[in-house]
């Protein structure tokens, strides 16, 4: 007799097969023949001897990772690590839990994702949903004011994932934050420039980051929209339908030169709030020359984030090409072309820490979060992403060429050989 | 007027104030003034006025990690990740929840200790125990029947953590474990010499590593007691009190001896499986003379694993000094000697792969879990830890020195200093 494993995979295949051919409108009498097939399966469940009645599987929406998927994973995590250090920043740990009311009316809409621990007679206890708020909640347990701190660890989301696309209940994110008092939109320049290296050095294809400020977004939507409506058909020449389609704004894309524009906008800057947000994103995008990341940063009045903490400037990382899922979770074993899109988002929450503060203290925060998923062009390019066996390595890419140094990479010499060695290798060069 | 926090505080030194002088027999007056005291203390909680309600804490017997102490986990993973890397094991990584079925039956009575998630409309989950029920699962789920692998990552127990000797409900495991067909002992042999490696590396001073063996413990409580008391009274010339103390057995420790006496035992010899086991420990304290680490293994057959899925050998790292916890939580704020005791453990289970394949197909597995516990003495050692601005290390530990190398370790030079620094380093060598 087939194990319950072996039927409940059968059960699926078939359902599939049913499905295809209504979709397909078949002859019912194929139909009713794949559905009785499907039919028999499902008794055979039913049938089972009460033996080894495990499913064989892991939770919905997580997965296993096998040592060459950790390989890969170790990899990425020390580019991001390295970048996260050169600048400066320590890291963190906290529980993967945290008290229930912790996680309380930070995440809006999204709180209905949270997985919450059973109530096992102590307190109520629910898995962390980002590590922003956990972070939040430390520094306001610590009264700390000031600090870079990394932190790359899993959260965890009752979403209905799509694994395809590398999307799961349980995913890591690799944070950085700067807590603190500085000159307006410098953390949040490095911020962005620290998406940027990132997205760079992983080398997983051309990419853009788009900025946006979350007090224009609220300045827009309190606008008077049919005056706007009005004066888009009056003054502007545009045709009705377009005039309704209110988020017109929301299409336009640029740098400094747009934000200067929307601040000479009628409408635009009667929102002292929005003004507020076009300032410093003016501001941000003079910083960002001198950093010289101009090139994939625009500013983007489309884009908004869903978290219910931010206060000022948000942005997300996106990858421009589709890739190929080696791994693609569809039942005929062919590869398909999946777009992974947003990989890294972040922005600035002013009012978190304070909302964990018995006196309401506030401490103004920045922070990136980039996401890790399964990445296809990797998972092909880094067949070995072991350094074992290589006695000296030097490590010379795009960043290093950059910055102008090599790294030095050595492993176990034996001490008779050391001098040797080192002499050896230093000759050569 | 205080946050709540601060008077949830003030309620518990209030009440450990009651409580002393209630066990100091204190007058009545003084008494009832503290009672008083802390009775005004709850009130004011009551009368809270809503806002800024938060407990700032973390879930009961979790805690968060500050930068300083995670530079020195980090320093502890690196030694135990080197020593896994060595002994030529990969790693794997399994999500942080289980289905609950998974996990049922494996662990006995502490299965009430399992943290489970709630029921919010889909699979009944929990919290990983461990790492090795996860991992047996993930060999039958694979239908892999070989391979070495280690695995560092959190674990949680709904213990009641005594967290001033470094026990919480949220913790570290660092497992080891070889799955797999071998000649008896061997496997079995190397991870107790994997834990002797790390507790040596670790250098948080001197250890034990005790050894038993399942079956002995089966057998020997098969015994007829009453024979072996008689034995031990008439034959022996022991007193009756002693006799009565069934764990006389217990308390013998040794070494391959010990097992060759317990063989020639006439009550032990009658039991199969307690000769079974004591045949393999005599095989592996041959290969433990071997691998040059008898010095720190004892045969002791108090050990005993609460786990129901050891099948054979088990043991168990000790620290044998106490130290001093910086961080003991007792109100006075001074320091406490604390015995950190138990460091790491493990056995073998040669049953658990089948009781998760649908045809029972065992596959026979070994392994050492090394506990991640705060620790006192590598607390104050390494105040520094990371390894930032030195551009060439020279590392030669205990554990080099044996080995007959010297770890070098480099790291960013400029470009242009790379030659001259490397040639400067060898000349002064």
């Amino acid at each position: 007799m087939a194990d319950k494993a072996q039927i409940q995979e059968a059960i699926e295949v078939q359902g599939e097969e049913v499905r295809k051919l209504k979709s397909e409108k078949a002859s019912k009498e194929q139909i009713d023949e794949e559905v009785s097939k499907l039919l028999q399966l499902k008794a055979q469940i039913g049938e089972d001897d009460g033996k080894h009645q495990f499913v064989l599987k892991t939770a919905k929406g997580t997965r296993d990772y096998n040592p060459k998927q950790m390989a890969i994973r170790e990899k990425v995590f020390n580019t991001i690590l390295g970048c996260f250090k050169r600048h400066g920043a320590e890291t963190i740990d906290t529980p993967v839990f945290e008290l229930k009311e912790t996680l309380t009316g930070k995440y809006g809409e999204d709180s209905k994702l949270i997985y919450d621990l059973k109530d096992q007679g102590g307190e109520l206890l629910s898995l962390r949903y980002d590590l922003t708020v956990p972070f939040a909640r430390y520094l306001a347990m610590n009264k700390i004011t000031n600090i870079k701190r990394y932190h790359i660890a899993k959260v965890y989301r009752r979403d209905n994932p799509a694994m395809t696309r590398g999307r799961y209940r349980e995913f890591y994110q690799c944070d950085f934050d700067i807590a603190g008092q500085y000159d307006a939109m410098i953390p949040d320049a490095e911020c962005l420039k620290i998406v940027y290296e990132i997205l760079s050095e992983l080398d997983i294809g051309d990419f853009r980051i788009k900025v946006n400020d979350r007090r224009i977004l609220d300045g827009m939507f309190a606008m008077p929209w049919k005056e706007v409506r009005k004066e888009m058909v009056s003054e502007k020449g545009l045709s009705e339908e377009v005039a309704d389609q209110i988020g017109e704004y929301v299409s336009l894309q640029g740098g400094m030169e747009l934000a200067e524009r929307l601040l000479q906008d009628q409408k635009m800057s009667q929102s002292k709030q929005a003004c507020a947000g076009l300032t410093d994103i003016k501001l941000l995008f003079s910083y960002l020359q001198l950093f010289q990341v101009t090139d994939k940063v625009v500013f983007d009045l489309s884009l908004a984030r869903g978290l219910d903490y931010y206060t000022g400037i948000i942005y997300e990382g996106f990858l421009t090409q589709t890739g190929i899922a080696a791994e693609a979770q569809n039942s005929s074993g062919a590869e398909e072309s999946v777009s992974v899109g947003s990989v890294a988002g972040g922005g600035r929450y002013d009012g978190l820490v304070g909302m964990f503060d018995p006196k309401g203290r506030k401490v103004p925060c920045v922070g990136a979060e980039v996401m890790y998923k399964k990445n296809p062009k990797l998972l092909s390019q880094l067949q070995y992403c072991e350094d074992s066996g290589i006695p000296l390595v030097a490590i010379l890419g795009e960043q290093e060429l950059k910055d102008g140094v090599v790294k030095l990479r050595a492993a176990d010499i034996s001490r008779a050989d050391l001098i040797a060695e080192i002499k050896r290798k230093t000759s050569e060069a």
